[in-house]
């Protein structure tokens, strides 16, 4: 375990966390330049995501940041507590 | 940084490491039910990579585990060295 503890919400915040999706893009920035397709992925990730989950596009929230050598696409998705478990 | 350490990979690997693009989707696993779309929805999402990144189905990386109470889809794509940066 451990190994993706960021993605766990902060103790202060988890009684009232909703359930999230969360969906990382990272890629070395190197000699082949920066990955600019990143922002124009997230938009089709989306799309195929929705295909599986319910979501509700003000629930997203997108960061694009760098870290130190990569550039990381993090999106987060808060689910709708109304939905039910699969059939 | 630091957030994202775990995407870097270990020293001493690094010197014979290939470009790497990870892409991580990580949902909790409440009273919905484990989400077993994800094996799914792997192949969907490296279809829509392939739009952006020349890969190679054979340097594609899949891994699905559990951690603590999150379902975490893994996949981790070996970046073709020969690539040239984007026009």
């Amino acid at each position: 375990m451990g190994m993706f503890d960021f993605l766990r919400p902060k103790k202060n915040t988890a009684s009232i966390a909703k359930d999230r999706l969360r969906i990382i893009v990272a890629q070395e920035r190197t000699s082949r330049g920066a990955p600019d397709y990143l922002p124009l992925l997230q938009r089709e990730l989306l799309e195929v995501i929705r295909k599986y989950v319910s979501i509700d596009v003000d629930a997203v929230k997108v960061d694009l940041v760098k870290d130190g050598d990569h550039d990381v696409l993090d999106i987060s998705v808060a689910l709708p507590e109304e939905r039910t478990a699969p059939a």
